[in-house]
């Protein structure tokens, strides 16, 4: 007697996702805004043609099962293309986020070993400066046409369109365990080397699949999918395998993510669903308002990447007339692991308090396992007050960084620790009070630095916010507030400060608003607090 | 380097949906009509510690990984912690359907090699009467209380309820591989002996992700989902997995299936998507026209397991206000592999033409392929005309019978021959136009004997149809169709052939209709075509 079932071996791989589209929905759309500036389509037959020519374009060039092909590159299908062509020959593709510092970039293709660069016009002159110091990288490609190539002093370089329809449509994908390695994506780490994340085929189409749960984002054929986040941001939030699974449309923005070009695009192309970080959807909002747009496609747009604001949920909400889903992930992660669906239980809470628990970060699906625990790792109760560190667990979570880098990073029950500080309340729904390491501790009281920010953003006049900690004598930190003003107002610390004691503990109102004229920022567009801490962190500089 | 990428091994279990369901909705509830006549319910998290108790209780019983634990059992939260309890053990659930006949269930309970039986009140007789052929079962126990508990002959029968009470809420779900089998589930083939359908968790939790996606049930945790369709028929179509999986309210029908009692359990439990068999939609419709009943709750009726009418499937729309969705499967597909869900592309058909192909048995979600090929095993075009043998892959699909029963049932590309014949259309919706078996071929062209059932089922005064082959001198085979009248009209041959003369090619009307007072069906609801063929399918008996 054998204890196994006798069900078929069907490895989940993601060209399976791409097979099914083209199956299904050989002709819905994915539609580009592409880098020359046309507006692209093609549909999922198509897609799937071009993916196996490209899968062959890179077999010419030598790419074999387990090698890096990096891409510096917008969400376009030409990008896309490379994905699936990784996919389907067993490669890797290495998504490298143009907006890191240059050393950085070369610094991760060349942990990475990418053999393969394929790079937007828009990123010939970064690959130009980089490619000499990146010895593993053999090739590099520009992905546009002939009529568009540019005069480049990469040697050799290729034209991505002329070596498309050059090649065979004719591919097999390659059938390997699901378990192998589909995309590596790093982390830009405020402090230390990024690390990389693999994501393998499995992690990644079960990740797709709790996507596409009805608490979640709940896609469907009948829907268009607008990923303005970016693919080198951890695999755009998964969208480009969880559409074409339930063969929605795509529509790809390309490079221009302003307000205008996002609202102009997702209303002529049917977009239903669109996601991003907050400050694209300021952008939004802000030309929503002024050009007075009614919105008649989108219905949904999902905010993540930073905690949205009450301020631009209730803009979205109220101005712009969409649905605000704010979901929460990590490139650790796959990278969504929460979403504050409105779920069973809470229909029928009052307006205010629904409001409330719809700003939360929200509760897992179905794959994600998510607690809070202690100091001494033993998990807390589900109270919606006590705060602990985050942890996670499931199929879509990493193991371990590429290469083992940072070592161990599961703890011995196999969760991963996210490094922030959270409440999960009865309804699973979490809410991250800070990052473990923003938190300002007070005269023995711990200070939210996001918590202090958003109250600050509440300030019509003021449209960023950091706080930090300073080291104080007698209380060991105190907060302080560097607010950006909005161009066309006026505010004084004194203000800020009255409005702040009106919203906080006491002991949360920082002594000292700071007015800069800009925030730094990472790479994928979060607060740049080692930066803050470096230029104001000692109660010296705060005297500046 | 590895080519393998660095995530989370975390195994497709289904106790990992029932941890889901406890931590993330302990408070929510699963309604069950018991047996013994009462309502009951229980939450997410109870229904965890009940099923803690009974894995404690059938591990005490000598229940080891890989046993197999029969059930005679209707839709109740005892028959769920059952199964549940065997998932945490890594034993398997076999649910065997009690409407088989007595030698088939003895056989069944033999092959299986069940070790442990567990029976509803309602089947204590009928396990009685088998039990003293059934060696391989050690120990029966009776899925009730100690007030409830019958007077019987089975030797040693045990109480349930005094099990669970007595046991230890204390039982770490046991860790093992997630091919692991989870669940047997016997075919009632018309033909030959049962075969076997051995489940794995792998395959219960793909297809219950499946399940949940928004173009199939789509279920969230703000639906009241009930399962009418028994859990003895291929897993009661995956719901007691997908509605935990999301958090759903689950609500198990017990043993009263009649009209009435479900119409009164949905309406009262706020039921939003209810799954069943045509034949219980038949009487739950004409509940609704008899009472008048203004359905407030129920949503949306799932039918599957025999094709749905448009009588019925008009019926339900029109008349009881809900939205039909037609499935399909098999036990062999674990068991639902496609639905006629409106899709991109077909909003803008015409009413007349979306209403036709929302009769279809319709298209699969990601990870079920389909495919019709020809004679000769060659893929055929999805040109929605030409027919061809239904074949179906992927991870929930059967590799093999249990124990190898009736061989190899794969094709060389891996696909599984569902024996039905079908057509695809550009939508990708499938739509089976016979059983192989069952097609009748008269003078060199096919005649579906579903196409004609259904046309005389359009005939007011027939409730039920069946079309069969006789074998005939010129032409081959000639259709004969025995037809059962509505017990308060009259209809006479002569009219049923006119009216088919009306809707069917020319050669597909049958010169000779007989009435007859009730069709014969298979366990599992089917008509029993093998038997008509043998009382009716010569030349002489049609004369009789």
């Amino acid at each position: 007697m054998s204890f196994t079932g006798s069900m078929q071996q069907w490895p989940l791989r993601v060209t399976t996702i791409l097979d099914h589209a083209a199956n299904l929905f050989p002709r819905q759309e994915v539609v580009s805004r592409r880098v020359e500036g046309d507006i692209h389509r093609l549909d999922y037959a198509t897609l799937r043609e071009r993916v196996r020519r490209c899968a062959n374009v890179l077999d010419k060039l030598g790419v074999a099962p387990g090698d890096r092909v990096g891409t510096l590159a917008w969400n376009t299908h030409r990008h896309l293309e490379v994905w699936y062509a990784c996919a389907g020959l067993g490669a890797t593709y290495h998504t490298v986020n143009p907006r890191l510092f240059e050393e950085q970039i070369q610094w991760i293709v060349a942990d990475a070993e990418d053999s393969i660069l394929l790079v937007d016009l828009t990123f010939v002159a970064l690959a130009e400066r980089i490619v000499a110091a990146c010895s593993s990288v053999k090739r590099v490609v520009i992905l546009t046409d002939r009529a568009h190539m540019p005069t480049t002093s990469l040697p050799d370089a290729l034209c991505y369109e002329d070596l498309v329809a050059d090649a065979s449509p004719d591919f097999c994908f390659r059938e390997f365990d699901e378990e192998t390695a589909l995309g590596l994506c790093y982390t830009s780490g405020t402090t230390g080397r990024p690390k990389g994340v693999l994501y393998s085929h499995r992690s990644t189409v079960l990740h797709a699949m709790g996507v596409n749960m009805a608490d979640a984002f709940g896609l469907s054929s009948r829907m268009g999918v607008m990923p303005v986040v970016p693919m080198y941001h951890a695999n755009a939030w998964a969208l480009p395998f969880a559409a074409p699974m339930v063969g929605a449309k795509l529509v790809l923005p390309g490079a221009k993510l302003d307000g205008a070009s996002l609202c102009e695009l997702a209303e002529s192309e049917g977009v239903t669903l669109a996601a991003g970080v907050p400050t694209v959807w300021v952008g939004f909002v802000d030309h929503v308002r002024e050009r007075q747009v009614k919105l008649q496609a989108l219905k949904r747009v999902v905010v993540g990447g930073s905690a949205c604001s009450e301020a631009l949920f209730d803009a979205l909400e109220r101005d712009c007339g969409v649905e605000v889903l704010h979901a929460w992930g990590m490139t650790e992660l796959s990278p969504v692991a929460s979403y504050a669906t409105v779920r069973a239980g809470m229909e029928s809470a009052p307006v205010e308090a629904l409001h409330r628990l719809r700003l939360k970060q929200g509760a897992p699906v179905y794959s994600v396992e998510m607690r809070i625990v202690d100091a001494q790792g033993v998990p807390m109760p589900h109270d919606g007050v006590n705060a602990g560190a985050l942890q996670v667990r499931g199929p879509s979570v990493l193991r371990e960084y590429y290469k083992g880098a940072g070592g161990q990073v599961l703890d011995g029950d196999g969760f991963f620790d996210t490094g922030d500080i959270a409440t999960i309340d009865e309804h699973g729904f979490m809410h991250i009070t800070d990052r473990a390491k923003d938190m300002i501790k007070s005269g023995g009281e711990w200070i939210s630095s996001i918590e202090l920010e958003n109250a600050a953003l509440g300030h019509p006049a003021v449209v960023e916010a950091a706080a930090i900690a300073v080291p104080h004598e007698k209380w060991g930190e105190r907060p302080l507030l560097l607010a950006v003003r909005r161009p066309d107002m006026q505010v004084e610390e004194g203000e800020v400060i009255a409005w702040l004691g009106g919203k906080l503990a006491r002991w949360a109102v920082p002594e000292q608003v700071l007015f800069v004229d800009a925030l730094p920022h990472t790479a994928t567009g979060k607060l740049d607090k080692a930066s803050l801490r470096k230029s104001y962190g000692t109660p010296a500089s705060t005297q500046a």
